[in-house]
């Protein structure tokens, strides 16, 4: 087997979380694959409004139209809502896989689930994946009421804050899984299973293991139509 | 009544669109509105691709700022697909409305219609727009194969191409009405009635009016949660 | 701009109802636009059954009738649930518009919303037309426990009951703007708006603006199936 | 067994159609069942437009007044559309089945499947019972180009043509059986099946035997909230 | 009339459950219907699990191979879940009709409803056939905390959980009519009923009035494609 | 990283499907996976009818129990329709992957895609998986007149067929890339993408992928409700 670069897209310019999510899929990819971090050197500090998706949108395909260049294999979006997922498979050769996508995907080991997610304005962005996806009979979404910025440098003080909605999402939606709605809450993939004995499921984690098996399959972007190759490359 | 001023806002940087669309709208607009219009300065010339997008979110939100600062009252996206919409709404006091939900929600009139859009890789664009809005079960897609430069100085040239499957929606599809699904094809408005005898809507009147209306409602964007001022400006 | 004369359409025999309405509906009204009010002769004092809708239909029918012996442009119909509405489109040469479907798409203010309506038994009536809306997925319904009558001359002592409804459909449901659910609550806009801090919408309101904008636009009903002109025009 | 009584209502004026239909239902009903027909004395002739609806509403709900006076237990809605129903539910003691919710029940004999109405601009009135059954994704609609006046008579010159569109059902659409979408074409259920060899369903026969059902159960319509007995028994 | 033989198929070995469901479906069956019970030799003795379907389908296909040498015209399965039901369509000559389908059917008699359940883990299966039928718009599940065996010799002694769920289902779900989740459930119909007021509904009595329906109309399991008459039989 | 052992279930007893499949599967294994192959010893020789499935079911489970006996990790059902999944999930510690849901996820690389399946009666069973994954809005299914018999020892001669099916995908449906429904079409993964160019998905393979992304994570079947371990393990 080859060796594979997937670099793990941080669309924010936050480097203490990229950190974060480089680590952790570090240690859940195979041996031959290197995953490698990309953060925008100008952007917003974090993803929460609609304003933020659009500047983290180019700062994604920014980060996507750098690895292309030095070689990088396939990608993974790490802010829930997979923001410029679509523009990033333009642009990318090889897979590009949204980290709320792999999350929806690997949640199949449960028949229903919930997402918590951070702040609550951002609730609307995990719908819009959900009904994308397809999978709003299945999954509802909570929210804590604190910013992404409170997890820039881990998530473990939030773990109580976290658990109260899981738990609500067990006992009052009929979840069986937890998806956690944040790239900033990666920390808490152990001690929140700990607590409630559920499958938990990071989506950057379930995003590298799918790009690796798109690798494998020899599976990328479909050309067709939506994802063509762009005519334009950005604006003049 | 007092003044308003509702600014058209074209993601694109061709004037021509800009001047068209403008033109059009001021001819619906009420007497005691004032119809202006925004281009950007730098960006893509069409909005076709997801990369596109991109871009055209960036501009959309460019305009709307400098908008704001001009004493704009209400905005219209004129672009279908809605570009940089969410992100609008946060930024604006006033009422922002897309051109696709607006020409949806006109289509009213009839029990089924159907967007005939372009290029052809656009069509998720649109499918994104419905899914929005809820109407799939009463609209469907329709593509010619031209680029959108293809109507940047006028469309009649594409009338035969839009009216061959507007008239294959209404035989196929149940259609009983033909949503424009390109800000480039508002000249086709009336030859295309006038050859088909059923509504045929153009999103940026639509859009227009239903920002009148919102006006006169004393009716804008809810600041509770989704479209909360953003705490962010933009890239640092 | 030439003059335009709307019709707001009351179901129901309640005459003060149909002042209040005609009265709200003028001071959002354009200039150039002429508001008059249908009240049937004969039928039902209030549509709240499905029974009281089958009647609210005929009288629907009759006012629009006589409207277009009269040279009404363009009509409301002032009653949620949209009683009459399908029939209505069918005998006028102008559009016709539902308050309850105008609200729903005045509502796109907000990612999402709820409809207070009255009484409970009514329920099921709002559904009907979110449903064909589409618009399931955004709103939900509360209802509060009080007859339509209890709104007959004004409803500004409901103001608790309704304001306890739409505080739940915020915290609970998600909502981020209130549509009322009734024509008989429209004095309510104003207070309720005061006491939420969200966008609250008249469906009365939405309707004119909503018919002042397809005229402008030169829209009407489609006759190519749904809503061709009838071959009989009533019983014989 | 005691005897049971179930009133056929047919909305429209036209006594040969509602005397077939009470033919057919004879030939199914059980031996303990007398099947009565209702016609209105005044009304419209066939119900095909929305206006039409209107008024085939209010001869329904007047002979179902009239059959709760003559101590019928159960109604079956003679129209495929089933108007009236509603109203219908609120005045009988007894069950009440429209025959379109019947058809789709009794199609549950087959996974997919086709109704086939007339004229094309009935499509909508099958559309919203299909939606309100929620079986969209299990059936279409297809329509041939004939008044419901052409079946006043009897419907075998109309085989062909009814022919024509279940088979493009069968092969085009997956169909696997085929309602019939119009009372009127009750006798086209044998020799359509002799053609076709798949289900073909009558909504009249399957209402009948549904209230049959009900009844023997012991169950009606709930007084809980929808169907509540009405306050206003019609127009003053 | 000629004589009609129904069997009521339990997967599962229970007799006391078959016994109960039979005298249960006499009393509602027409004179002229012969309705005989199926307990399978050798099975399990509830089904639950998703293991235990799996086991439960296999014993629904013996005892229709069994009924139809015998037989039997039609049949009704009695487990919530509708276990078997697809595979004994293609098996048998008659109609088959699913106590969950039939059960969803019957309650046509309220615009809103909810399944109770038991236990908890069989909320999914309750789904499936939701989801199938299309009325997960209108209906809800709630389950009690039992296990099936719990209700082996009868389930008085479960009234009051039931009611609670039920109770909740009419104030916070909107929920018009009650549906009674298993078949060991039946003698709760008339407690239940006694208590809250609504149409409770036993889904065995619904399944045995649709098949007397259905061999009334002559309608059988389209053999067309889904449930053409299978090649193998079973295993080799 | 350790060894992990993931078994390919064929639900049927065709052991040259099996092999095919775990040839297939070593193919883009990791190096530290070991493909194991399972074929009932008795059951049914293809899955076709939901009578097939009954059988094939059955087979699964006693595959799956055999293979926790073994020692196995990780489980694919190689079989489209993923016959017997949810009662694998409750015997097997580790995780069990449905050859269709694991087609469906790896086509995100497209917008919209086609199932090409086989034989006609088996389109429902794709539907099934469609719906419980909630893609329909984004697939369609075709399907060849073959039976899965005609793909036992290889499907070369089958490509004209499915190439046929994929092209009208493609031009009639807006497919972006088809995926293979049935695992005995696997050796048509390389031509059909040579001949279409867009991405071909083979379910087991990406199966097998996703298994081994989930054993990666560390994620297993939640064993909160649906899926906990049953209380009976088969008949008595």
């Amino acid at each position: 087997v080859s060796r594979r670069t997937i670099m793990v897209v941080n669309p924010n310019t936050t480097v203490s979380m990229t950190d974060t999510v480089v680590a952790a899929s570090r240690a859940v990819a195979a041996a031959t694959t290197t995953v490698v971090g990309g953060t925008p050197a100008r952007g917003v500090s974090a993803v929460e409004s609609n304003l933020d998706e659009v500047w983290g949108a180019v700062c994604v395909t920014e980060q996507v139209a750098a690895g292309e260049q030095a070689g990088v294999d396939g990608y993974v979006i790490a802010c829930f809502g997979d923001t410029g997922l679509a523009a990033a498979r333009e642009l990318a050769r090889g897979p590009v896989v949204g980290m709320s996508e792999a999350a929806l995907y690997a949640a199949a080991v449960a028949a229903r689930f919930t997402i918590v997610t951070m702040p609550p304005r951002t609730r609307e962005q995990s719908q819009r994946v959900l009904r994308h996806a397809g999978l709003e009979h299945r999954c509802t979404i909570r929210a804590i009421d604190e910013p992404v910025a409170a997890a820039a440098s881990g998530s473990l003080h939030l773990l109580d804050e976290v658990a109260a909605q899981a738990r609500a999402a067990l006992h009052e939606d009929g979840a069986e899984a937890i998806v956690l709605g944040c790239a900033g809450l990666s920390d808490l993939l152990k001690p929140l299973h700990d607590l409630l004995g559920v499958p938990v499921i990071d989506g950057v984690l379930a995003g590298v293991t799918m790009v690796e098996g798109l690798l494998a399959m020899g599976l990328t972007t479909s050309r067709r139509a939506t994802f063509a190759t762009p005519e334009r490359l950005g604006p003049r």
